[in-house]
């Protein structure tokens, strides 16, 4: 089944012209293709974040897409660029860790490619955007149903970057934040399954928070921890920003008591 | 006459997937629809700017357009979710008032739905993420030319805003400020009909203001009074933010006196 | 050859409806084309900036496409609105010099016509909005394969920007920052045959700076001048900004020395 969709994320931000560049590459070469932007403020080479968001996001798109993101500190360098396959779409970027986290949501990996078959490049490669001259050409030639064998050498040894921190103590729960969203609420690094369901009333970083359903479950100001919309536990506060109130940042450790 | 627009506005940001999850749901559902984003830029939880923004900019789209619009406070509450149909196209979102506006600016309201049909949701609904798994899910069904008659059961009681504050006196015409633009200008709950033709010199907040038909007509740095490309009285400075001139915000009062 | 796509580049900002305004508008009219935004965060009111990033832009998207392009401060003044023809496609905008760079990296200008036929306009133009009410439409019809002889009266007068400064002495080359982008990196308005090849341990701005072909080729934090994807010589930090290095802005005047 050829896909239909490309989704599209990077670091480029939105003042400049390089998303628009990358989408007029793939229109040039897979005109029927549809292109859905997930985000293109990723903070300049956090691949973590952007390794995150795509993982979540991923899954609601058409079955199967083709997903595209550059988030590539290393262009130009000897970091390979590569593309996955999975059951149920294909990814397309650097080898830095990025795409796994979608890959697995996916399905998980089924090959994966190191790309080098300069023939799917653009006709000329500047040193500093692949994204336009490498990564979005060979996305555009997958959602045309091009075999992805064909865009370079099967390997076996792609980048990973280093899981989340998550630790499990008797009445304890600590764990990473993985992500904070535009309102301000805080996803962690952990299932809900980490909780005992009884555990109803609990603190964070020693503030008293309800396990509630919704945010609206609680007063206005009142910290909550509920389960969000990716399957995560999260902290929020109803109509303000818990990332604010605890004063927290991606990749802190929150401890959870109860 | 099936729709074949969907316009989607939302307080989600531009740095999450959460744009891109609904963009999927609908690509899944009604793939032959075109998507417009109005905006994803609305304060969190700003419902009467949605409502300007979006009441401003759906007569822009080819009628009959479905118009998505999720700004939701409460969402996971016992806020109801609705649909409205109009003579030029249909809205869909929390009933909250955000969506009356538009529908005024689209012929008004000829039908409202409570959205009961758990068959239009997705096959699981999250507690916090109802614009990918129940808004986006029915506007998609929309555009498939889905009755919305099947979407749940009628209602006549559906949630409206406050209308905004508007007074006038002889002399003088005060008025709430409705919405504030990236250029600065600001524009207010009023139309020109109701000012006198001939009152071509006026103070707004005690500044003299010139009222003219564009802002290159008045020297850069003056306060100008014009009729906006809405249809709205709106205070602006050639070259320069109105909003910032004055100090106001959407909801201030200003007193215009001719 | 009908052109397929519309970029779409303007100053409108991403928080009201202006640009879905636009786009449903040329929807309405030509429902078959493709529309890429180029950037809608351009400085308010600057030309320059949106001349530089649509020029480099445009030769990525397939041709022939119509390019929409409105950064107009005169908006609604005796401004003349114009389109432009090339090779490679079309221009649409204000004549204000915004338009050239693009016409130019896109073959050259073969025709220019000032938009006179309002029957190409929306039925009622308001006097500050002329993106959606003139603009908009005559992309469309462009897009739909009309002709742009119909469009107007032919003009060989349009209005060029002042060229940017470069100076070349004996060792020395001064250039003006083009465009700054998202990264922090510093474009300048000279392109790398300026400079001796051997000239690869250079000072800019005083700061030693090596000559590199990407960002990973010097230490973190490191100066380094390259050759960027659109052509020019630029400034940049290897994980880091060159503008807030150098406290750089656009239009000020770099002095490289070797």
């Amino acid at each position: 089944m050829t896909p239909s969709t490309i989704s599209f994320t990077t670091d480029y931000g939105l003042s400049d012209g390089f998303v628009a560049a990358c989408h007029g590459t793939i229109a040039r070469l897979a005109p029927q293709a549809r292109i859905i932007d997930v985000t293109h403020l990723i903070p300049p080479g956090d691949i973590r974040r952007a390794a995150a968001v795509l993982a979540q996001t991923a899954p609601s798109l058409p079955p199967p897409s083709v997903h595209l993101a550059v988030v590539d500190p290393g262009v130009g360098t000897e970091r390979r660029p590569i593309a996955l396959a999975t059951h149920n779409g294909f990814l397309v970027g650097p080898d830095n860790g990025l795409l796994i986290p979608a890959a697995e949501s996916l399905g998980g990996i089924t090959t994966a490619v190191h790309l080098t078959n300069e023939e799917w490049f653009a006709p000329t490669v500047s040193a500093t955007f692949h994204g336009r001259d490498i990564f979005a050409p060979v996305a555009a030639r997958l959602a045309t149903g091009a075999s992805l064998l064909a865009a370079g050498d099967p390997i076996d040894d792609v980048v990973r970057l280093p899981p989340p921190y998550v630790e499990q103590t008797p009445g304890r729960l600590i764990a990473e934040v993985l992500t904070i969203d535009h309102f301000g609420n805080v996803q962690l690094a952990a299932t809900p399954d980490l909780l005992p369901p009884d555990a109803l009333a609990l603190t964070v970083e020693s503030v008293a928070a309800a396990r509630t359903t919704t945010f609206g479950d609680a007063p206005p100001g009142a910290l909550v921890l509920l389960t969000d919309s990716a399957g995560y536990l999260a902290i929020a506060v109803n109509g303000g920003s818990a990332a604010a109130l605890l004063s927290l940042t991606p990749g802190d450790r929150v401890t959870i008591t109860y």
